[in-house]
């Protein structure tokens, strides 16, 4: 199975299919008017069938880009093939004209019905085999999805890359509708956002300096996949392990600006004896008179982190919002997001919302990007009862 | 001329060009092997002779789209269709999977040599065809050029949108080696950058919310047209009519992040009776001790703009720093820059840097922008002999 997915991956690479249809017509329009005039070309007529033959079998019948010339005039609908009913706008290429209007670029709480793009971004220190297996099983339409990744220049980056490019390649060469609608990885230039280890990486001292490269990190994997045709954008950390199937049905369903799910760990609790949970991200809050206070003394270039007792700035954090007697759908509004799983819409960042890597407010990265979403605008949001769930950090 | 370049794009646009091709093939083969066995093809080759010679003239063979599922690993170079000499690398396709490595991508001195790719990218209230022309002028490489627009949501827009349309597919279907790599043309959503009259915008007090619409067009046309293939962003804007043919080369071999022209405008002299010039744009400056002072007795929410005798902010403005008898590749520091005609590195944007619709540092746009950059550990220079020219009011 494995290998006869590669070899018609590596058939629709080159010429050949191009040139086969046509072949078989021109075959066929000559059986029809001249095969009565000679059996001469029965060899031809017999490698074209076997060819024809597979290519059916792998529904992989390539001429999509046939239109590609057909300007895309304001409008979203999908173009069909004539030939073949392959979805084939969206194409841009050399020499190409392309127009978008982005007053019919929606994102809305029917997403999956709209057919509305989404955008799965991950700066990926690491890849865990769950990340992907939970990707996978998300059930919003995968043609209506696109993934972009940034990995950090270093050995681990490396082992990181093989392993995503083993994963996406099986997923990608696989049945045509299991594919996703574009994958882009990106090797980072910059230093690397991932030179700490897993148990400095959270002292208190080394968070600016992370946190600001992680910043520049998500900021060139933001500018570098976003589209004109990109609804929705959501950044979903490499150790989210485990999500509802729904997700992005569930998180756009909300029709929120920036919108972030409340990031917990299971845990085996060694007093207890049994697997437990506990919350695990504290980006997601909101203001204190405290924390303002706090702010408003400090100098230009210091920046407040949350989740630190050296700095205890009192602000009520999502994470200790759970409740599980209350409905998953229940919202709050928050001032600070993490970058666990939080769901924008793409308007935010197209007015301009990104990721601080500089102090911004006394906030950097995701927090700042939430202050900045707040100064373009737009109302901040999170689910304290919608759990998603970080890898268990013995396994990291 | 017009007429046979309209129907060869015409041709291109549909399959009878990805059909020719193999047809023509079957029939030389026919030709070669089984032409002796009957005159009953000649009525198929006639067709296929005139079409092919055709297709020759025009110069458009197409069939680039056949190798589109090669993955460009960690490579910038040209992967060479092996049937026509087409370049056809960075067309990312539906279910592609796409790599790129950004420490690859560079953005220097011998930007044209190298074969840097350059995103000139223009908010376009009005369509000006000196502007067109001008642009058609510049002797970069074209396949080394996308162009960018955003078109606000106005009568106008709708006006400026039909001219751009039409003089777009004019090149853009004219001679392959002519054309530029990419062209995108965005329809604003939100409500418009252009709302008010040329008299009346340059009023200090319309200035805050004017630059406020045009940074969002401008972070919405930024977001929607860098890649991950982009090594510089020029800024230029739609009222630049006349730049030196060598602009790109110019300002790219000065290898700065962010570099700004400087903006002059061409005037007919009513007491002197002879034509004349005079600085036309004061965004570009170094900030001031005055400057400084201000900002810092301002509410968080105010903002100085430059270049109004209301806000006097001696701050040194590089329009004024003109000097004919210094080299014009002369260059200053400066802590602010307008739009008209700045290059920026495109890991500037990439790193962050976008344009703040909200007083940022007191600043707004372009001016914002520069702040930004600074923050982001960049500096800005601007050329103050370089000239490019905004066109004469009397023409708007």
């Amino acid at each position: 199975m494995k290998a006869s997915a590669r070899l018609s991956y590596k058939l629709r690479k080159n010429l050949v299919l191009a040139i086969l249809l046509p072949f078989t017509i021109i075959i066929t329009i000559y059986l029809t008017f001249f095969h009565n005039r000679g059996g001469s070309s029965s060899f031809t007529l017999n490698i074209t069938k076997n060819r024809w033959t597979r290519e059916t079998q792998a529904s992989s019948s390539y001429l999509p880009f046939t239109s590609k010339f057909r300007i895309p005039k304001y409008s979203y609908k999908k173009v069909q093939n004539w030939m073949f009913n392959e979805h084939i706008d969206e194409i841009i290429s050399e020499g190409h004209i392309a127009e978008f209007d982005l007053n019919k670029l929606h994102s809305t709480k029917d997403a999956s019905i709209n057919k509305e793009k989404v955008l799965i971004l991950t700066p990926l220190q690491k890849f865990h085999q769950e990340y992907w297996e939970n990707i996978l099983q998300l059930s919003y339409p995968r043609e209506l999805i696109e993934l972009g990744f940034i990995v950090p220049r270093t050995q681990t980056g490396d082992l990181a890359l093989q392993s995503l490019e083993k994963a996406v390649e099986k997923t990608q060469t696989d049945k045509k509708n299991q594919r996703f609608a574009k994958v882009t990885i990106l090797r980072q230039d910059s230093e690397s956002f991932n030179k700490l280890a897993e148990k400095e990486r959270h002292a208190l001292n080394v968070q600016k300096e992370r946190r600001s490269s992680m910043a520049l990190a998500r900021n060139e994997l933001l500018f570098s996949t976003i589209g004109p045709h990109t609804s929705w954008v959501l950044w979903l950390d490499a150790d989210i392990v485990e999500t509802p199937s729904t997700l992005i049905q569930d998180m756009t369903a909300h029709d929120k600006s920036v919108l972030a799910a409340n990031v917990f760990q299971r845990y085996y609790d060694d007093e207890k004896k049994a697997s437990a949970t506990r919350p695990y991200d504290f980006n997601n809050w909101q203001e204190s008179e405290i924390g303002l206070e706090l702010a408003s003394k400090m100098n230009d270039d210091e920046i407040i982190v949350e989740g630190y007792s050296e700095i205890a700035t009192y602000r009520p954090l999502m994470a200790y919002f759970h409740d599980t007697t209350k409905p998953v759908s229940e919202e709050m509004i928050l001032d600070g997001v993490g970058g666990g799983c939080t769901l924008v819409k793409a308007e935010v960042h197209r007015d301009g919302a990104m990721f601080p890597s500089f102090p911004f407010y006394h906030l950097i990265e995701t927090e700042g990007f939430a202050k900045m979403a707040k100064r373009l605008g737009y109302e901040i949001f999170g689910l304290p009862n919608y759990l998603v769930y970080h890898i268990e950090e013995t396994n990291i």
